[in-house]
């Protein structure tokens, strides 16, 4: 199966990695020659310009940012006129709209709009990942006038990614993302907005509660504005209920004591939506074991217990390290397939490795 | 040193875990007796009806909830006549002026009120960790009348524990965990509170955005009803500010078209704010140079990688890697401070490294 994707940021390069892993000949376009050469050389598929077979895709991806994907769905359903298109935008509603405008009826049962519901707060091809969609939600915006070989090309790439496919009415879809996806990163960077002035000596006592709900506080303004502009009846209606909880709080901590059932009661609902969000699905569906250990702040440390890590000869698929300036200590997180956990507990502790947490007691391994 | 804890839940625990491990004689005092056994049980001290020397403890713990901490206090100052007593209660200035009211102007000089800023949205001993304070902020809020040996006390017990101890006015710590902690909570329980009545397909699109934004709306209603409720004015202070900018939000999606400038504003504003949010062990925002690595996929490249990093004699700040199966490459993002950055790209080039964002050509370094 021949795929060609238009647009190699984030997700147009992690689809074209994920496809290329599972023997789909992809091939890439971008108006940026870098972007487009980046996401070559990371693996995600051949220039367009290079690949003998791009002419005749089957499938057409634009992957482009939303407010030119209307104008390219159009352009590729007349460059290309066997394939199918489709694209990845995270409103469709408006999409949908915009393309029913621009392209001819008959080439619009070729268009099949989809909503891929990965990402990363993190953005362009060097962001990319081949498991972005493992086990994600991938939604397809068919209707009854989708000719069905079609719609079954587009499910077929979408589960070669890994991702789950959900079928949902273009409607349905975007009052969904404003709930889930639209709202939270509006009120993430409202959150974030009030630290811009906040002294030193108080961000300093931030913890991992701000720095969870202000995570994608860090995500793109440009793309960010196209997405909201795109949504905005929907994300209005949710802002406005949640404008009016948050009246009520703000009007029981000027009251003070006796009304602090509203304040309950806020918290209380917020434990009612959280309980209703799934389990992870962001998640890689293999479990990592993650062995924490304690790493003197000296040069050289860390190469030597990557030279100890690599003569256990374990493969680390994931490590992190934080260290913070005046503290003795930092603290390294290093992921390993379960199965090695042990091996690798036992090996750094007999080369002296402080690993604190550790199931193994030091004196049993002697 | 004998130090007695009162209340057992995730904070007192905790500090038992951590501070047994240090060789202080830790007793546990709470009104469950099953909450206080189990964190016996857990390693965190002797109970203490149990304990031989829990009379004359050197420094008591209150770490009861916050409603009934100001009573706690005073009762502890009165039964233990030599102790220091102190607390870990997340809001300062309210429970000062309560202790002020119950105690005795001779027995406020053993009264030194702390903020350790560690928790996790789990309560109870059962969610005890003895790491919990490894390198987290530990606010104390002495004055000038602090005697000098019992505040010595204070600073080697909260070191003890491993976390980095800031001396603070109790207002100023107010207005602080205010911004960092308070308003987040509020805000994260109103996202999620939008999530109650949403259908099953739309929560099935939930993401790691939503996920990270609303982990602490699983938070406990009684415990944060008094937080909020104690720390009331510097809440609704941030809270006014930040409901005058979702009204711009929502002004801007109801025109529509236009008025996309004050969306962008609002999402370059959190961008702002993220920015000063210090690195996770309390780091100050000092901004280090990221450099990006592409790193083959096989086994002992990191080894040679990190020996390479050593051999250049380059601290390393903190180091990330980003390994997806199927990949052919992995992405390592290694931090130094900005004026090692050239020093660390050249070397890494010269050995043959990949370094897709340099702004160094290799060509230029042969």
């Amino acid at each position: 199966m021949r795929i060609h994707i238009i647009g190699t940021g984030l997700l147009g390069a992690s689809l074209g990695l994920a496809l290329s892993a599972q023997k789909y000949q992809v091939s890439l376009e971008d108006t940026s020659p870098t972007a487009q050469q980046l996401a070559a050389d990371l693996g995600a598929g051949t220039v367009a310009s290079e690949a003998p077979d791009a002419e005749d895709p089957q499938i057409v991806v634009i992957a482009t940012p939303p407010d030119v994907a209307a104008h390219t769905i159009a352009t590729a359903l007349a460059t290309y006129p066997n394939a199918t298109v489709t694209d990845v935008a995270s409103v469709k509603t408006s999409l949908l709209e915009s393309v029913r405008e621009l392209v001819e009826r008959s080439d619009l049962d070729r268009y099949i709009g989809c909503h891929p519901m990965a990402g990363r707060e993190k953005s362009g091809a060097i962001a990319a990942r081949s498991d972005l969609f493992t086990a994600r939600p991938w939604v397809i915006c068919s209707d009854e006038d989708t000719p069905q070989d079609r719609l079954g090309e587009i499910v077929a790439m979408a589960e070669a990614t890994g991702s789950s496919v959900i079928h949902l009415d273009p409607r349905i879809h975007d009052a969904a993302v404003a709930k889930v996806s639209h709202v939270p990163q509006v009120i993430a960077s409202l959150v974030a907005s009030q630290l811009r002035h906040a002294p030193l000596e108080e961000v300093a006592l931030a913890g991992q509660g701000l720095r969870d709900v202000t995570r994608i506080a860090a995500s793109d303004p440009r793309l960010w504005t196209q997405i909201l502009a795109g949504n905005s009846e929907e994300i209005r209606s949710v802002l406005l209920d949640l404008r009016t909880e948050l009246d009520e709080v703000i009007t029981a901590l000027e009251l003070g004591p006796g009304s602090t059932g509203a304040l309950a009661r806020a918290i209380a609902l917020g434990n009612e939506g959280h309980e209703r969000i799934p389990g992870k699905h962001g998640q890689a569906p293999t479990k990592y074991a993650v062995v924490t250990i304690l790493v003197p702040d000296t040069p050289g440390t860390l190469a030597t217990l990557f030279k100890d890590i690599g003569d256990l000869n374990i493969n680390v698929e994931d490590f992190r390290m934080d260290h913070a300036p005046g503290q003795k200590l930092g603290i390294v997180d290093v992921s390993v397939v379960p199965a090695t956990q042990q091996e690798l507990e036992i090996g750094l502790l007999s080369k002296g490795w402080q690993i604190p947490e550790s199931a193994i007691e030091k004196e049993g391994i002697a």
